[in-house]
């Protein structure tokens, strides 16, 4: 009986657990408070802020939901799970988030809380790209309960320790996400899995993943300039991030279209490759000032995410393995990693103290002068150990999450149902008939 | 010949009452023209309210509008007839609102104009969702014609004379909507509207409705905070309908399969209950100020919601004859009293002179001590008498709409054609074919 | 093999010319760098300008691309070409705006040039309309590349020599587009376009369009207030484009339906006329200062748009050989001419010095008394030129790219697959038999 309610059972017990600990340590900070000052509502900047966490919630959940639509037998599941776990996974990072920064036994939540756990969600989201269609939503769940502390306390060392910079989350969220996905997926790896039969789009499921992909697109600037700390580096953020992208997505349809033998272009890479250049401008955004360094970043991640789709994908599910049903290593693994490069060849190129002016030293702490006064070269040297502690930890943990998830004491997915939403989604009388269609 | 043309007769009229009634008493507000001072731009304030304002259009057009469309037979009405009468709606209520509050024979139209005639067709649009499939495109145009005026003169009453505190307009807007919709079908109950074979959705139609689902998921915190007097509380308005809207979604999840006996979750209930929190949390939105008595209301919320689906919309249907297409009672109905048992619960429990500091005139002005400076427990019998009010008078109307929307005058649905797209839309070639796949 | 590789190798020149552009030439504005000063920020007004930026985003990428999709067999094509051809459009109309503004050998770029760069890409996607479904994706970039330069010098000319007021863009977006669009398409016009079996939609793709459609109304204020130069304008742009939609939307249905010999509204016209309001009050969004004139130019709109569908539109394509494949005659063209005669006709009846008070002068520069003190007929003459010089310039720009389109030297599409997405996208196993329903 256990058995067939683990996942009523176990949810359940998890959001007992987040109301107790909320009503013991969550209040909200002043600025949400009515004894605030108007010294913190400044300080929440709620009317510049806002906006750009109403366009990353809906990267969230239209977004990433809608992206993960394009299986043909999924889109349930796809467009569902998405909401259970990002919700699932916002409580559970606001609570770690909060454990890291007790004072007088309280944590305290305002708008930038809604806004970082949402990040936190991306971390996870990125994560169900590799896995989609392997889980049930329990697993899901259970990825989720392990992956989210594991990333948070993993973020928390390499900005606060190392002084990283990574306004937009490159390497901390896609990387993160994109590599334990990964490695749980190598974990998790059993052979019907590839070459599955539900793997696959129809035709109007690839136009259903669309409404996420060009959402994300048209969003990603929010995303990457949100928490920059100054105005004229968020509008930067922003420029940068807008000029990355539109860079990208015609490279994207050049290699897309160079590398196919019929010189079709793949809608896979359309709705996902176009998105690289957001990725790989994340970490420097607030940091690029020649609007053509953002293009030039752009293009080459729109270069490297095609690639990648045509051969690093099959290489790693072939000869590693690794099967990654989104294909996150191509849109969010390797563009993290480039952006994490840029990073350290601009601080070993460039001079910030030059490039940023009086701003040097709110984006790359370490080195102000009246602090630690570390060189441009050990900044970037920091840069690179954060994506080197990132990659370690995310591996590591991904694998063993796999691991775990494959344990027996868990209802696994049957063989027949991977990519199909049959056994957890009552589904109208058309599904087999019109999803079925190949 | 007049039958024939009734739709485009009693539209085109009302259309011309409108120029002529916008013509003589409206004019934009002095902060909408050239001779706005600087008082007045602040007033309006633009900058922080428009955003919002934008959101909530969101959910009126593309919430209301898809989440609609999961009939399978049906979604050509459904996002274009919410697009109709919204429209309608919108100049009705501008005029009504107008007209309780002329000065000098004229009444003023700014950004918060644009914003409260959204909230009314909001109104509309919920019971438009227990009528779906029954009514003409003219019969949903004179649901609006009468019950437009009945909602707002009712919500006049309620916030000016009972000094109600509602700031997402659970009580005037949700509850509102949903038992007029209630009374509204059940006077207007035929036989052959229920277990109709068009009654149901497919595979597609069901991820169309999640696009609206999610929309309205996503922006619901803006519908709760934009009318919110001072910026502290649409801060805390945003988060306590976030929190609200992630414990409620998790409780959907775990509730719809719990309650299913092949464990299965259930798509109606994943695109509406999951919204059941933002409604809950609506007319308290501006005055919770514990994270976790947030994450209860939207748990409370997601678990009456699921249950509605399974055991009440069944009885309303088979037992008392109400037949409620998309399940309103439980989005709207249940949730929106719910929100007002919360504001009278919180108010005998707590002391929002403590809780809500100098605010607490702001929110309950009935209780400021300058003015009538009643105690908190006669403010909690006030918002018990406006949800009250507001059920008793939605009941009413709605009963009596639905009685007059049933007479022989006018042109009524063909049986074989409820829950049908085919005698007011041009369809293309496959929409027999499509549609009625089961 | 160049004529194999022309797409590849044609774009990538111009991907690579636009690198050396930008990095020569492109720098950011002060207020996107290090160094900006309190009134760089104030200028570029981050906070209230970059959520009606985000809303125009909405409507490029989504709105258009979205409502293009109603095609049973190219909703491939229509959001990924979309997506393509407004990357590149973006960054050549930011070259080409770039050196109408050179200063010291450089252009520079703010949040202000993300915006009007998105505007210059909403003239070749409305170009795009009437030509879907013909051009191969090499034709598209080429018929970009010829227009967006004619696009902006005419736009240059017509603002800055003129000193027109379009503020919301119809004679200079909108005009523009559609007349360029319908004489390339007389050019291009080949027999096998016209009643070709692939020209039609299904019942899934028409509600794909919707959602294209109904974010095209949603923010549509946006798009017509976010240039206006003061707060009050631009609110009153708001609510003159919201007024103006509201009843454009009811003028549509009761015109589709009273058109239609089966009194049932037609998805076209849907899906298209009642954006027609968003339109025709763009040219005077922050001219018109009563609400029933924003009404009654919507209302008009929608009435001609409509007309235009069911009568205009088969003479043009009968009569004269223009084949307009999404109407945007209907949509972009008269409605736009009829906001170029309403900005005449309101110069004529009303008194701008009086209506407008001291901002006369921001809205009609050439009327400032310190300067040209031009009389309100003859800055009447000068919105009429401005409309004149549109019309011809698109017009004559159109027809000659529409002849060098159909040179034998480019790639043509083949007769049997025009609006098919099949030759340019791998399309998945149920493509052939979903889409050729009928």
């Amino acid at each position: 009986a256990l058995q067939t309610h683990q996942f009523t059972v176990l949810l359940l017990l998890l959001q007992i657990t987040f109301f107790v600990l909320f009503a013991k340590f969550g209040k909200y900070a002043r600025s949400a408070m009515p004894d605030a000052t108007p010294q913190d509502l400044e300080g929440a900047r709620m009317t510049s802020l806002y906006p750009m966490f109403q366009d990353t919630h809906v990267m969230i959940f239209i977004g990433f939901g809608f992206l993960m639509t394009f299986l043909k037998r999924y889109g349930f599941s796809a467009v569902s799970i998405n909401l259970l776990l990002a919700s699932f996974t916002i409580q559970w990072a606001m609570l770690i988030r909060g454990f890291l920064s007790l004072e007088d036994g309280h944590f305290t939540i305002s708008l930038e809380q809604l806004l970082t756990a949402d990040f936190a969600s991306a971390v996870i989201l990125i994560s169900m790209g590799a896995m989609l269609g392997k889980l049930s939503p329990m697993q899901y769940i259970l990825m989720s309960l392990l992956e989210t502390p594991v990333a948070i306390v993993t973020e928390h060392v390499v900005l606060h320790h190392f002084h990283v910079n990574d306004v937009g989350g490159s390497i901390n969220v896609h990387m993160f996400g994109a590599y334990f996905g990964l490695a749980c997926a190598k974990a998790f790896a059993k052979k019907p899995q590839r070459g599955h039969e539900n793997e696959g789009s129809t035709y109007h499921t690839d136009i259903f993943a669309m409404i996420g992909s060009v959402f994300l697109w048209i969003f990603w600037p929010s995303f990457n300039a949100a928490v920059a700390a100054t105005e004229e580096a968020r509008q930067r953020a922003v420029a940068n991030t807008f000029l990355s992208l539109v860079a990208c997505t015609v490279m994207t349809f050049i290699v897309s279209q160079a590398l196919d033998k019929h010189r079709r272009f793949d809608m896979v890479h359309i709705a996902n490759s176009t998105l690289a250049g957001g990725v790989a401008v994340g970490t420097v955004a607030n940091v690029v000032v020649e609007p053509y360094h953002a293009l030039l970043i752009g293009a080459a991640a729109g270069t490297i995410s095609v690639i990648g789709y045509k051969l690093i994908t099959p290489f790693l599910s072939n000869k590693l393995g690794v099967h990654d049903t989104c294909g996150v290593h191509n849109l969010h693994g390797m563009p993290g990693v480039l952006s994490g490069l840029v990073s350290v060849l601009l601080l070993l190129t460039g001079n910030p103290k030059v490039e940023l002016g009086t701003t040097y030293s709110v984006v790359y702490p370490a080195m102000d002068e009246q602090g630690q006064n570390i060189s441009a070269s050990a900044q970037a040297v920091n840069q690179l150990v954060g994506v080197g502690i990132v990659l370690l930890v995310s591996v590591v943990s991904g694998f063993i999450t796999g691991f775990i998830l494959r344990l027996k004491i868990w209802n696994q997915v049957r063989d027949t149902e991977y990519f199909a939403d049959g056994d957890f989604f009552e589904t109208p009388g058309d599904y087999d008939f019109t999803s079925r269609i190949i």
